[in-house]
């Protein structure tokens, strides 16, 4: 008889943002007459550039003619996108990247999910706290997180780095020794970033431990500060023991395009084996390449013109999160993030726990963020608010926070 | 220390149609002056429907707009059409299925090779042979395969069900007890289809053994013979005892444009679990949606303009595919396939083995097909010609092979 994977099962109540939804629409539903401002997923706002969109349109004309028709995209990715991102994303900024390194996909949520399939069953990982849900549902789901305490909020086999306000939000290295660790700066949820020496301590710990790096940089295009590094290959022998994960989804808008790619060097070996034949087995057999007319659309976020037009759009998020930031910290709140990346981390007033809080700033502000809670036990008593709302949106959400 | 996932390693070579890639652009390489034809890998060569280019320009236009702009997509695919779908793929042919149990995806390939991680690691597996390689190797890759032995071609822990001339490539009903029975009609790659009564006697089999049925209709708008069942849920009882995988990319020339879908109904239930939650879990930790504008592609489709339009595209390649059948029949193979299925099944000549053919063919005709061996040892002696060429190269394949 057919069974289930019992690990799914083990997984408790919904995927976060999923809960949060629900309480959104079951709030509206109860009060049509209110008007939400949502700055808890982390969706854009802003319409696809220009640039992208011309592309866009030329390539579904290409589709609708015999001679210039695609059919099947190469596995890992047309040529001139994965050309593009290895000139423009890694050898402009020093990193040796080439093209064939560079796995074309339908985003870093993905890729972040899916990367644990090509590792041992019996790999420990080790994700920071708080922490994107992803990571660890995933590693749920493959039974790598032995079983889950309520009380606590953790899993039995899952090394959690708490980054709380005391280290910056940066991890300490783990006395254990896991094998998978999952980093991602620009931070999402708690906003910090990570200077490269901090990071360059994490290669040189991987290293010398023979852990794998998953660094998650879907944000990088939101560092302001120059001395931060963009990826993880602008440290030394990162090559050896990291995989970047990059997104289109929050440098260029890309939520409902669906774009990503994820960067396995050559020489990456786990256990003497290399794991790029091996995500490239993956991709072959489970995959089937991103669409034709959304690669197009990629790599028109890195010519001139579409260049400029995605800067302005993050400098435009970047305008909100300063604004949020500030008139917060004026208001008397503790605030984190927002400085290189488009999400403030704030602490809950009075000591609420993050899921009051939620509650609270729905019915009172009807302003909808995401619990702190809903990242980590480390993010209780934390909140994230996203700058990926429109300005009017944020000062209004503001006013409310203000009025309360 | 990171290990890797064994079970990669045990993977013999490469995906099939990674193989057949390198062979031939080897061959061309050598012999720049070959024209080569591709009758290999099932990718289409029309153009998108004018009907769907129309829809793409549309949606592309909204995301270029604040207003009309779009995010993140609902996990599970956009109303518009899932209900479209539901309407006219099932509840048109009196199949009870409603929208909710539509998951949209990027396509047949990700949900078929996908969707046994929501099963236990020990439910056994059961596959026609010959087969599409992406059933087995997915669960290679999840360890429910055992050993492979390169002799019979065959893994210990799998049971082939073989589908020959003998038995008009419909497998028999299993001796062992599999868990898991993936079936595919209209048949890839032998171009089989099956009746009502022989889907019936396996939906009943399911039922009376607690055996989950995959069922890949991704090639059921070939079907010519009305009586033909379209969708497993023609059949009395299949609610509870099947998934079905659809695709846009053999029906509406998706390959490029990735969209399919799954259908899971509520009731459908493995040990005692509903499937159809671990499946909607699964989308929303591990995918982000389809392209917004990809759906409103696949909306297109059914649209009445729509409709005619892909319904010509299937037509011509359904002219190939009688015609293939025609003039092989004429010039003495024995073929298979082809009246309900865009693929040709035929008999290698004199007992060749099938990638001796392979060869044999691209070498002294330059044509390329896919040696039946790769799908599965009894697909030996055995090769697949699609229909998804060009009329011209349909003619010119032909005249080539009598030519030999």
């Amino acid at each position: 008889m057919a069974t289930v994977n019992e690990n799914y099962l083990k997984l408790p109540g919904n995927y976060l943002f999923s809960t949060i939804g629900k309480k959104v629409r079951e709030y509206e539903a109860a009060h049509p007459e209110s008007r939400i401002i949502r700055l808890g997923i982390g969706d854009v706002t802003q319409p696809i550039a220009p640039s992208v969109i011309e592309a866009l349109h030329r390539a579904v004309d290409e589709m609708g003619q015999a001679e210039t028709f695609r059919g099947y995209a190469p596995d890992l990715g047309y040529e001139f996108l994965r050309e593009t991102i290895a000139e423009q994303d890694y050898r402009s900024r020093g990193c040796d990247i080439s093209a064939d390194e560079i796995f074309v996909s339908d985003g870093a949520k993905s890729d972040c999910s899916n990367i644990q399939e090509i590792f041992g069953a019996d790999n420990a990982i080790a994700v920071c706290d708080p922490v994107y849900p992803v990571y660890v549902d995933s590693n749920v789901m493959a039974g790598r997180t032995g079983t889950y305490s309520s009380e606590t909020g953790t899993w039995s086999d899952v090394i959690y780095m708490p980054c709380t306000a005391e280290n910056d939000f940066v991890a300490e290295l783990p006395k254990e020794a896991p094998d998978l660790i999952y980093l991602c700066y620009p931070n999402n949820p708690t906003g910090a970033s990570i200077t490269k020496e901090r990071l360059q301590a994490w290669v040189d710990y991987a290293i010398a431990n023979g852990a794998i790096l998953l660094y998650d940089a879907a944000y990088e295009a939101y560092i302001s500060d120059p001395a931060l590094p963009h990826s993880i290959y602008e440290c030394k022998g990162a090559r050896g023991c990291a995989i970047e994960f990059r997104s289109f989804s929050k440098n260029a808008g890309f939520t409902g395009l669906r774009l990503g790619f994820t960067v396995i060097p050559k020489e990456l070996k786990a256990g003497g084996q290399a794991l790029h034949p091996l995500w490239a087995r993956r991709h072959g057999t489970k995959y089937n390449g991103a669409p034709y007319i959304i690669q197009r659309a990629g790599e028109a976020v890195y010519s001139e013109q579409g260049r400029q037009e995605v800067r302005q759009q993050v400098a435009a998020y970047m305008k909100n999160a300063s604004y949020l930031r500030t008139e917060l910290l004026a208001a008397g709140y503790e605030v984190y993030g927002g400085e290189n990346a488009p999400y403030i981390w704030l602490k809950t007033p009075k000591g609420m726990k993050s899921w009051d809080f939620f509650d609270y700033l729905l019915e009172q502000a009807n302003v909808v963020g995401t619990p702190g809670a809903g990242f980590g036990p480390s993010g209780e008593h934390y909140f994230r608010l996203t700058a990926f709302g429109t300005y009017e949106n944020s000062v209004e959400a503001i006013r409310r926070i203000k009025a309360l």
